[in-house]
């Protein structure tokens, strides 16, 4: 979709004017993504801040065909080098690439002495976040990936729970593994992220990782998991019980659930990023479990799995219209189990807009 | 096995010293898991050049249990931000830490900018590629993990083989995930890279991703594949023909085979790494193809599936015992098809130690 590309690169081009550079060397490649549509694994672009036409794309021999493919708009430097190319290229026309930004962020020191050694009358200077600041914000095409890659996990979720998969006896790690195989079914590219299926007392712990613990009778179980497609990550968290369930169980996810909520319903254009994090926070805080709520509240999700902005205690910032952010609080009481809840959501004008869309009731299963 | 990564701290403390450093500030996960066996993803180590008591371990509150099991021998500083609490630590006790090395390699130039800004009476010294220097040579713990990913690998394609899984009216991507799917049965925690699998013309292309391309009687087809076990990779190419073979396809596997036989057989401790390079690819040239073998000839694998040393026609240094490395010549015929075959195998005294085992005669499927 070379529009999109290309109505991306002309906001990249106010950026790096406001920036006062006259051109950006961009190297991260889902930044190289996001502006251009190229996949390959060895790519590096140089915007200038006055024109589309003197914009340079650099790959090597082995994605020509591809980068025809996905980059037709774009006629391809070919070098193996492709940054030091392209800085070379800026070096030899100084005079209109007096001061050139590189991805400071992403480019690590060695790599950034090999290019300032080559750069001639051309400075280059630390221009970190430019991009990704434009990534914010999603547009209509990076929403409708988004929301095929949640349906991919919605879709596999609903098969596991009708075919049976969780039940007393399968370990987490087969768990996990249907779960990642039935997203491939429905066109995920691979998972988004390492698969947490976690049963009894490990689901409190945040981040596990699927073992060969076998699922029993009463356990909460605490799917976490996300698919890929075209570059895109879903995010979704559910817990679900193994028959009861327990007083217990049921208040807790009860709590979680509220939280849950609460975040959501916060997630409006203009909210604080910590406001959003304190609305579902301050429901479990009341219930007296606030220290078993460790992490924040949510993410940014889109060509990465964790992006900008963060919805947590500290840090500045709002929503805005187009934004696309998990909201998954957790309580965890160590020994016993924990619940966690996500979405991934899009913030819209009056209410946000939700990606996956799975229940959130508490299913026994 | 702290037996292991203790003796490889001993070994960088070495390098430490002859590089004129007090310590070494390690980042890269991969760096920090071969030095302490530690597997999360937050993690910071310092060593100091003189003592392994003054080894300083970091991660954060989510991986504390995770570090107790895995790195069972450094109590750690307990830190979300791991590199700027050691960074501030050795500023704190400058007098001995004078000149602190960092993996300028893996250090992006906002982070140094960051920890520069933290660093007291220490400087912080450029040292790029100490641990990697170490990782060159692999011990036998690191072997044997090399040798389970290669027999996942081995076992899941004698399992695809024998199950009928090559054949005509397949897809291309059908394949892809049998494999990859075959290699978990056998303890890969995941694919080691993008598994390709190329039928017909696509073939022909060095790095072809699966599409759903069906399998057609006559096509050659190549897989490239690996497993991961214990954070090794396994990288392994095979070619097979669907019915026939062609007396174009007979003769072109011919070459690739001889090709590389001579690679593997010139793998020697002392050989040069231009010249194993040389000894496979003069026997494609003197066939007339060299053109169409337009990539090196094999590469690094371990904790990454490329490091070094690289076996290309340019570049320095020789082999040693103890290196892995895969050899993996190919011959691209643009349009009809190609065939590369690729071993992953360790270097060893009087001759190399294959880790990939399956078959290498042409088989017609």
């Amino acid at each position: 979709m070379p529009a999109h590309h290309l109505s991306r690169r002309e906001s990249l081009r106010g950026l790096v004017r406001e920036a006062g550079l006259d051109a950006l060397l961009v190297t991260d490649l889902r930044n190289i993504r996001y502006l251009t549509g190229f996949t390959g694994s060895n790519a590096a672009l140089l915007v200038h801040a006055s024109a589309e036409e003197r914009t340079l794309f650099c790959t090597d021999g082995r994605y020509t065909t591809q980068a025809a493919a996905e980059v037709p708009d774009l006629e391809p430097v070919v070098d193996r080098d492709s940054a030091v190319a392209l800085v070379k290229r800026a070096g030899d026309r100084s005079a209109s690439y007096r001061r050139t930004g590189f991805e400071s962020q992403h480019v690590d020191v060695e790599q950034y002495h090999r290019l300032a050694g080559l750069t001639g009358g051309t400075e280059l200077v630390r221009a970190p976040g430019l991009v990704e600041r434009l990534r914010l914000v999603k547009d209509e095409s990076e929403v409708e990936s988004l929301r095929m890659a949640c349906a991919a996990a919605d879709r596999a979720l609903a098969d596991l729970l009708e075919h049976g998969g969780i039940r007393p006896g399968r370990t987490e790690r087969e768990v996990a593994r249907e779960l990642e195989d039935r997203m491939l079914d429905y066109g995920s590219a691979g998972p988004a992220f390492d698969t947490i299926v976690a049963a009894g007392a490990h689901s409190a712990i945040p981040h596990h990782r699927p073992t060969d613990a076998v699922l029993a009778r009463g356990d909460f179980v605490k799917l976490d998991f996300g698919a890929t497609v075209d570059g895109y990550h879903s995010d979704m968290t559910r817990t679900v019980v193994l028959s009861g369930p327990a007083d217990w169980q049921r208040e807790l996810y009860e709590l979680v659930f509220r939280a849950q909520a609460a975040g959501v319903a916060r997630a409006l254009p203009g909210a604080g990023l910590t406001e959003v994090d304190r609305a579902s926070r301050q429901v479990i805080e009341q219930a007296g479990h606030g220290g078993e709520f460790p992490h924040g509240l949510g993410h940014g999700v889109g060509l990465e799995i964790h992006e900008a902005p963060r919805l947590a205690k500290t840090g500045e910032g709002t929503l805005s219209v187009g934004m696309t952010v998990t909201v998954e609080p957790g309580v965890y009481l160590a020994g016993r189990g924990g619940v966690r809840i996500e979405d991934t959501l899009v913030v819209r004008d009056t209410a946000p807009e939700l990606l996956t869309l799975s229940s959130k009731e508490l299913m026994v299963v």
